[in-house]
């Protein structure tokens, strides 16, 4: 049987009742035809996974103008953050395919989406359409991710970098750029740790548009600290090059730990 | 200027004239209206790209007629084989999910691609189209790899494991199957290298069905001499399992290496 999964802003304790928003209630109630006694998980977005049975409507009701699905908590549980953090830098390519991006770093558990506008993106700064945060619900649903990626709104290359935190690892790719085919550039680099107050690891993932970084964002890559590796001889399109590069710091990880 | 690519199954010499296929010699006449003079790149599927350029049609035809476009080659080269080969073992979900994948794996560089048919997969031994092809050459010319690859018919686990060769790497994971969500398989070893016909590394990714392995099949495959990893802690589809588990595969040897 299918798990059904609904998002749930806050999770009460067991035993409590609680009341599924209008757009799950909706899902819930219209399209999956859940009924009293049915059961459904839980997600809050910030790790917390209860399992739930549907209540039965008011009894002084019509059914059909039930618009509310409640559920009573059987059991909740917290899912641990994983020890190392990713954290994804995308120029958004054009269109759907950034959707993709998207239900890819929900399934990689990536704990940030920073979008990067670039010299060479397609996107632009009001390009940060409410349908990119269904997207991503969707996505936790489907792959049963605890917790919601933080999305910030579109910005610079320059002033992300800016704005970076300290982190334990830099990796970039340059997914493309026709005419360099084969200068794939990927950047590593350990930063130097100056602060305390993070105890996990937070490895940066930086992607950039199809037409690849510009010279100038190049530059200011490497003078942050990054040298190019190399991820495969060919082209990859953005949504390839995302769970490549995750995989890449995973395949590291796996060899050093 | 976006450089045009085509497939030519056989490459002649520098100077030499070459003739498009039906469809190449329709897609550069009808769609991108090339003319005399106009560059094109060429791929041969096996290593060899080479830079052209259109020749006029025949001077006693109208031009509208030309069904064949005729190139001639500038230069050309072979692009060497990687040292590391990829080889993906998977099972096809469900309708166009599976173009991703094989685009994925044309930009991965993966040398051979088997589809497997697996006790919870989606797809029938019949599940072969042509499309698939078609998918395959789109993805060679828009990714600029130069090695087409090798495409198997669909066979179930069991005969596509007795008809390995031997291998230096064998990476596996489940991408999802509800209710397994975080038991996700990957497995790897070293296999015992009994040949000494081939110099390059071969590493084998295999990936289950959306509904995982079967617990029969995870016995053959741990028979076989695998331990599970785990790539991230969430479901992923398919075609976010396959470039992250390649990823994880070029980690595993940037470190190594």
């Amino acid at each position: 049987m299918q798990i059904r999964r609904f998002f749930c802003e806050s999770i009460p304790e067991t035993g409590d009742e609680v009341s599924l928003n209008e757009g799950e209630s909706q899902h819930a109630l219209r399209v999956l035809r859940l009924e009293a006694g049915d059961r459904l998980q839980l997600l809050d977005g910030r790790g917390r996974v209860a399992e739930a049975e549907m209540l039965p409507p008011p009894s002084n009701m019509n059914p059909r103008k039930v618009r509310t699905a409640v559920c009573r908590i059987l059991e909740s549980r917290v899912v641990p953050r994983p020890a190392s953090q990713l954290v994804l830098y995308v120029a958004p390519p054009r269109g759907k395919a950034f959707d993709l991006v998207l239900r890819e770093a929900v399934e990689l558990g990536m704990a940030e989406i920073h979008p990067l506008l670039c010299d060479f993106g397609v996107s632009k700064p009001e390009d940060t359409p409410e349908g990119w945060r269904a997207t991503l619900m969707a996505a936790l649903k489907q792959s049963c991710n605890p917790y919601m990626p933080e999305l910030s709104r579109m910005a610079s290359l320059e002033d992300t970098l800016k704005a970076r935190r300290p982190c334990s690892g830099f990796f970039g790719a340059s997914p493309g750029a026709e005419g360099r085919a084969l200068a794939k550039m990927a950047v590593e680099t350990d930063l130097e740790r100056n602060g305390s107050d993070w105890e996990t690891e937070r490895r940066e993932l930086w992607i950039g548009p199809e037409g690849g970084f510009s010279p100038a964002e190049e530059k200011v890559l490497l003078e942050a600290g990054l040298h190019p590796v190399t991820l495969g001889t060919s082209i990859l399109r953005v949504e390839t090059a995302v769970p490549a590069l995750a995989g890449y710091v995973w395949g590291m990880e796996a060899s050093h730990g």
